[in-house]
């Protein structure tokens, strides 16, 4: 996410400089040719920074957020590429007043992470949640509304919690609904090796969020745990529900459940 | 699939007549010059035939399995490509032994039916699977073998059970989870419309089968309910697993789970 966010924003801003724990990382940016200098060493580094933007797991963000008044004790603008962003938020909300902080989640990613599986186009059509907090001024608004339009995103700006809860129905239950079905698919294909010839682009697309990093998803499952737990029970009970149909032979109830899924699909796909 | 395998024969065999209850599908495929002939009677059309491929639902194949004896008294050779095996195999079992029956399924397809969604390539490098029957002769495995081979389609023989057992896992399953998760993203969608813009192609892919004809899908369920009902309750308990691993906020536990499922989708990919 930082490696592609700076790939993009190169040639937008002055002066960039990549900070992560891992030497070899930084070494790999600035070999990319995607920021201006590269360091280990937070502290240091952001005496000078005008804006930080922290591209983390999100309970890292937590960490830095925390470290962040004693790191720089005359504040900067903030803004954050966490996943979920209750948490976070309210870690900005009590930020000193020297800071001026948004939350931000721009919603494109992919299975793989690390700085070799960056790239600058990956925000480019997708949308980017912006959540204010206390901290929120209208001058890191400007500037965070500045970089979502760099980097060739939508801006949709939205409370925490109405993001938390939208995600946790539209990427995490998906995800753990793909990690299931992988789980219980390889289960049974350790006893029959057929399975695998005989499976297609159905099982192909409906697993792939199972590839997901796992460490990244833990973090994210865990700052969203009650939300995620809630549509993970509505899934159950709406799948129960099928079960229930299909037991009692209701061809007439299943076609109309079936059928009811289908026009949702096709609105999404007019979306 | 009649459609796509009518394209596929063409010029491997010597005449190809195609028979479909819907007039404007027969003249559609005439005009399309993938067939040799068409016509909405099966009766009279099947006299001379040396081979019929049944290529309809599940259920409407079992009905034309039912009319072929007073149809076709003297018999001849017969595939199917229905999406279930038990009942039409079963059928063919009980078909008079002046036929030779063979059960078939090749494992592709789209969300789209009907001829205008008929492509001759459909079938190219993928699994088409066998299943003898009580009236599966030499004679009529080897046309089936020919006919699998001319399609570009890779051959496996298996019991009608292993199967519906097998499709019930990596078809069926991922059907209903993709309806059921596209079914509750739309309930909520309702009440908030920002949820699809921060969808993205995770939510796009796992639902991707939840567009598939409800039709064709419930004729596949109602004839493989046993099956679907043991994996759609084995999916239940591992959602249930999961839930309880993030209730109990177990992060050893939970990091061991994900990380199952990712080792396995990455076998997946391998394969």
């Amino acid at each position: 996410m930082g490696g592609s966010l700076a790939g993009a924003l190169r040639g937008h801003v002055s002066r960039l400089v990549g900070v992560d724990r891992d030497g070899e990382t930084v070494a790999a940016a600035l070999a990319a040719g995607v920021i201006d200098a590269g360091t280990t060493h937070l502290t240091p580094t952001i005496q000078t920074a005008d804006l930080i933007i922290l591209a983390t797991p999100v309970r890292a963000i937590l960490r830095l957020l925390a470290e962040l008044p004693s790191a720089r004790p005359t504040g900067c603008q903030v803004l954050d590429l966490g996943s979920t962003k209750g948490a976070i938020c309210a870690a900005m909300d009590n930020l000193p007043p020297s800071f001026a902080a948004i939350g931000g989640h721009p919603m494109c990613g992919k299975e793989t992470a690390g700085f070799a599986a960056a790239a600058p186009g990956l925000y480019q059509g997708h949308t980017f949640v912006l959540c204010p907090t206390a901290r929120t001024t209208p001058a890191v608004t400007a500037v965070a509304a500045q970089v979502v339009t760099w980097i060739g995103a939508q801006l949709l700006f939205m409370s925490p919690d109405t993001h938390d809860q939208i995600v946790a129905l539209t990427s995490h239950l998906p995800y753990l609904a793909a990690a299931a079905l992988m789980q219980q698919t390889a289960a049974a294909a350790a006893a029959e090796a057929r399975i695998w010839p005989v499976s297609g682009a159905g099982l192909r697309d409906t697993t792939r969020l199972a590839g997901t990093d796992p460490d990244m998803m833990l973090d994210i499952l865990l700052t969203n745990r009650a939300a995620v737990l809630e549509k993970l029970q509505d899934f159950r009970h709406g799948l129960a529900q099928l079960a229930e149909l299909l037991q009692n032979e209701d061809e007439a109830g299943l076609r109309a459940w079936l059928t009811h899924s289908q026009q949702a699909r096709h609105t999404y796909n007019t979306f």
